[in-house]
């Protein structure tokens, strides 16, 4: 195959380009995250890895990293790209990622989006600087996945105009709360707000207050009881708790208020009318935690593949029959085909998602600078961070799981870190959104075209929706528009079995697939309305056509995102090599699912066989250039930490006779 | 669906066929296995853990477990089936199961097979009272799955008469072996045997000896290292270690001479001439091991989706629209598809896998009673045993992982078990054999229909093998032959597309699969061979054909045993039941790999989307039978002792108003 000619890649270019449009956030935690203080370390007692992670938290305010996020007025640089960026690059260890997410991200975040300037003033200060630790008390023990249905209380009270929070039942307490067991001072409650009214209290909606949880020294404020979430799985530097809140009354002017207020006499106001419209609008807002997330899971799964493909590049296993004259030599373990199936699959994804990363933080941050709210872009992109949130953990878990398979006995040590990597990731598929809900939303945002949607978390409300709507399915692209549909245009036409390479083809099949399921999905929907059949039921039938179409649209939203990448590559063979790359990506993506494209006549059976081959092929053709193409994540070795990735193997060999 | 009609499951009934004919055995671990000592503990030092879990194998010594595996003559019961099964029901603490299969499996296993009765004599007593704790010293740092290749050294010295054991270089070192960091006081060691002859030393391959390796204070040997491995993801119950050995000496009477003796003068002899055969026989002997962690991790995932069943019947979230005069209710969220997919095919396989363990035991226990060895069935047994190992461990680590997915936040939580469950079980993929070798054994096998083949480890013994042979795939059978081979005759024809609950065609299907791709593989090898290619690349260019003949072959085999366990069952409406979940099994098991069906003409575009809806329909129709299809199993409630499936979540619920 000519496609497989050697090339040279120019790994200051790859590098350029991963690093991207916050290179110099990038560049900064390479800097700064330096030393003893930020290595990886494991063995701890969970009360020493929470000291250390909090100790870290404190030292990170030294850096300038906590401002990124936070709006001028209060010292911050209001480049939120830049905060998603440097959270990103926490690798080293994912408590302190998942620590900072909590007191900078969704703490902060939540002040900053949801409160008002007297807010900022008052507290921003404080959680940039750590002097408040905080919490985001939004889940509740009974509710996780369906937030409008909290159960946690906020009564306004006329006669002292204060709030009273309040926890009726077991099913109210918040759980799983990130800076409670240890170091919160305050928490930010999302709770069902109450005004009194005439006939009793008047509902509006779940709103967010300021709570100070405990005192000056440490003990929790009356009226507040803290548990411990005690041992996880991972996160062990995380100090996650439950909280119970009696009767706690808080002022009125600690209602963060931006999406709506209460009057000192008890009137509720709000800028946006619709209760659910503001319900969404509030939970809009705080996107940026999940594209975090996406972007955590992204740099976990390539210190993952790092230490990998570095070790199974020295790790030798069983004896190549010698060659006439020579010696028998022992066959390093990245040279076998299952273990280049293995790796370079997932390798190929991770570069991926990188780029669809790379566009979801751009477009996050190009939002939040527009002075007027786009509601049709806000919805798009709250329905690719879903998405992309999704598939990205789900990508992070299968593949850190593989690594550690990959290493053997070596990946199973601690101080080799695949371990922590796993264990530390492994809540990504479920914390900031369950991934099966997550991804059920994407398929609602396209049947819907991104109106009127508000991104329901409800699922349900996905079969309440169908009643009379008519559906009309639109392909949005974002990324390097003409640049795709000039490809598209060029690729074979349909049943001409000619390039297997073809971008174009590539582009025009998962698209296609992607609209075959959605609009079958939308047929099958308004069918069973028309028949009156019961809503729950029609839902849940299809539940596993739901999931398809979101899994179908985020495929092919990362396969142009990675197309548009490797089009701004300055350099002519790493840009060919990148291809490479985008092949094996996209066609395991449909040897994956081939029954689905055999099934719909996408595919003859000699091409599904033929891409089979392929993909064989181009692992081949890619193993040489397998350890650079993780190199260029730029992950120092120290955050690696792992011996058998930083030449221990390597030594070790030298060392046999 | 007809089918479907409800259905009376007999949980004795169904009891007394999964417990088997050990269900003594099991039904000792539930009553012994009881209280404090034995219950899941979280959260201690990996010294506290390790210092618990040596208690607990001292405990074991007074419930007679320990004597299951060995001769009668040194007070043991000579009972192999039940030694398997009794450490498959360990799993409170997996760390105790591994250590207790280090210590009477592997150590005294060793003892066992490879010595003869003066080392029955002076060993196995103290083994059995673990007074004589040991270590089982194969793995090498730079070799775990090519054993043949190992580098330490046993050179026989005649004027001493003593072995001189010795570590020549890094690559050398033992590595990750249990017993080693802490309590071991003698370890049987794998090394190269030498003897001096005429022209320098004579090498026999791989044997064993008997080395000390601690004194009565627990300090090393003279010449003896130990390093611990320190910390790792799981079984930190377990003391792995690494082991130098620097010109040890050993008397000759150490030597383990079952297999190969050397006389004072030095004069070596073997009962088996040829070194490879000798070599792969001492390996076959030591088969109870792998069948061991293929029973292991089948009752990981049989407590993983205990708690994940029970928990997912309980939890509620998102409200069902309500009927009209009803409050609306929220929704189990085991009644969602999405979520029943995730579990209910994992329920089904692990049922099929438990069948095909039960069989495989029985095996094993049979063959261990016979007083002629039969080569053929010993290859055949191997053979199972590596492909089930590989198969079960993939399932157990994917089904865990799955399980705590499911339990979403409260799955993270170690309390919850789902994080012990899967760091501890994870290395099982790749310890007693990397499976992906391991399945590679599978295939060759198959190709050779189990003569010659020796059980060969080395992958590119493959390629070597291929020089001339002629294939023949003959489909073995083990499980109920002529009950298969009516069903097999009773189906319909190819083309033929009704029935898609029919068993025959179920059979007919994965068997036809199977031999599809054994004989595609054969011919491919042949053809290479023909060319004149260069063996190491003709195997590695069919890797992946290798192994998907392995899965095939895993995958009938594994049919097979759920078929003929259902035909034990006596209560009809219980079997019709079984037969439901075997549905399940077969049809997801078919959907996985529909692509393959439908590339190879096996299955109709239309068929091939009936089966999807199939699957889809008995995840519902079983659902109402999924909390006792776990509860069956006959795990204590306090071995899972998770509280979201010991009812916190329903008390939970009922504090709601």
């Amino acid at each position: 195959m000519s496609e497989q000619a050697p090339l040279k890649l120019n790994e200051a270019e790859l590098r350029g380009l991963l690093d991207g449009r916050w290179a110099h956030v990038r560049e900064q935690a390479r800097d700064v995250l330096q030393g003893e203080r930020f290595a990886p370390v494991h063995g701890l007692s969970m009360e020493e890895h929470r000291a250390r992670t909090f100790d870290q938290l404190i030292a990170l305010t030294e850096t300038g990293i906590p401002t990124y996020g936070f709006p001028e007025s209060v010292g911050g640089t209001n480049d939120v790209g830049a905060s998603v960026v440097a959270f990103e690059m926490l690798v080293a260890d994912m408590s302190l990622m998942v620590k900072m997410g909590v007191q900078f991200g969704l703490f902060g975040g939540a002040i900053s989006a949801l409160g008002t300037e007297e807010h900022h003033r008052r507290y921003l200060p404080g959680v940039m600087s750590v002097e408040i630790p905080g919490c985001f008390a939004m889940t509740e023990t009974g509710h996780g996945s369906d937030v409008q249905r909290l159960r946690t209380t906020a009564t306004y009270d006329p006669a002292t105009e204060e709030f009273v929070v309040h926890t009726p039942d077991e099913a109210a307490r918040k759980d799983y709360i990130g800076n409670a067991a240890r170091d919160g001072r305050m928490a930010a409650v999302f709770a069902q707000l109450r005004t009194p009214g005439p006939d009793g209290p008047i509902e509006h909606g779940v709103h967010t207050l300021m709570v100070p949880i405990r005192d000056e020294n440490g003990d929790p404020m009356p009226g507040v009881t803290i548990e411990d979430c005690g041992h996880k799985a991972g996160l062990n530097g995380v100090d996650n708790g439950r909280l119970w809140f009696d009767q706690v009354r808080v002022p009125r002017t600690d209602l963060l208020n931006r999406y709506g207020d209460v009057a000192p006499d008890g009137t509720y106001s709000s800028p946006i009318e619709n209760p659910n419209r503001r319900f969404f609008t509030m939970l809009g807002t705080l996107i940026r935690g999940r594209i975090s997330v996406a972007g955590g899971a992204g740099t976990a799964t390539k210190a993952a593949l790092s230490i990998a493909v570095r070790y199974s590049d020295t790790r030798r296993q069983f004896t190549r029959p010698s060659a006439e004259d020579g010696p028998a030599q022992e066959v390093p373990i990245l040279d076998y085909l299952a273990h280049q199936r293995k790796l370079l699959p997932a390798l190929a994804r991770t570069y991926a998602l990188h780029f669809a990363q790379e566009e979801l933080v751009t477009r996050l941050h190009e939002l939040s600078k527009n002075e007027e709210r786009d509601e049709h872009a806000q919805r798009e992109l709250e329905s690719r961070a879903a998405g992309l949130k999704a598939v990205a953990t789900w990508h992070a878990t299968r593949t850190i799981q593989t690594c550690r398979e990959a290493c053997g006995g070596a990946g199973y040590m601690s101080n080799n870190r695949l371990p922590q990597l796993k264990a530390d990731s492994d809540i990504f598929t479920t914390f900031e959104g369950d991934n099966t809900v997550l991804l059920q939303q994407v398929t609602k945002a396209l049947l819907t075209n991104f109106q009127d949607s508000f991104g329901d978390l409800d699922q349900l409300g996905l079969a309440r929706f169908m009643a009379g709507k008519v559906f009309e399915t639109v392909i949005e692209r974002t990324a390097a528009i003409p640049l795709i549909e000039r490809l598209i245009a060029a690729a074979p036409g349909r049943g001409d079995d000619s390039g297997l390479y073809n971008r174009g083809w590539h582009l025009e099949l998962l698209e296609d697939r992607e609209k075959h399921i959605t609009e079958g999905l939308a047929a099958r929907l308004r069918r069973a309305k028309k028949d009156g059949s019961d809503a729950f039921e029609v839902f849940n039938q299809a539940q596993d056509h739901v999931l398809a179409a979101g899994r179908a649209h985020m495929d092919r939203v990362v396969l142009e995102a990675f197309v548009a990448g490797i089009d701004r590559c300055g350099d002519k063979s790493t840009a060919k090599l990148l291809n490479r790359l985008c092949d094996l990506y996209v066609l395991s993506v449909v040897e994956e699912d081939s029954g689905w494209f055999l099934e719909h006549e996408r595919l003859s059976t000699a091409r599904s066989k033929a891409i089979t081959a392929a993909v064989n092929e181009l692992c081949r053709g890619l193993r040489p250039y397998a350890v650079q193409l993780v190199d260029v994540f730029g992950l120092r070795d120290e955050w690696l930490g792992a011996p058998i990735a930083l030449g221990a193997e390597h030594e070790r060999q030298g060392d046999q006779a």
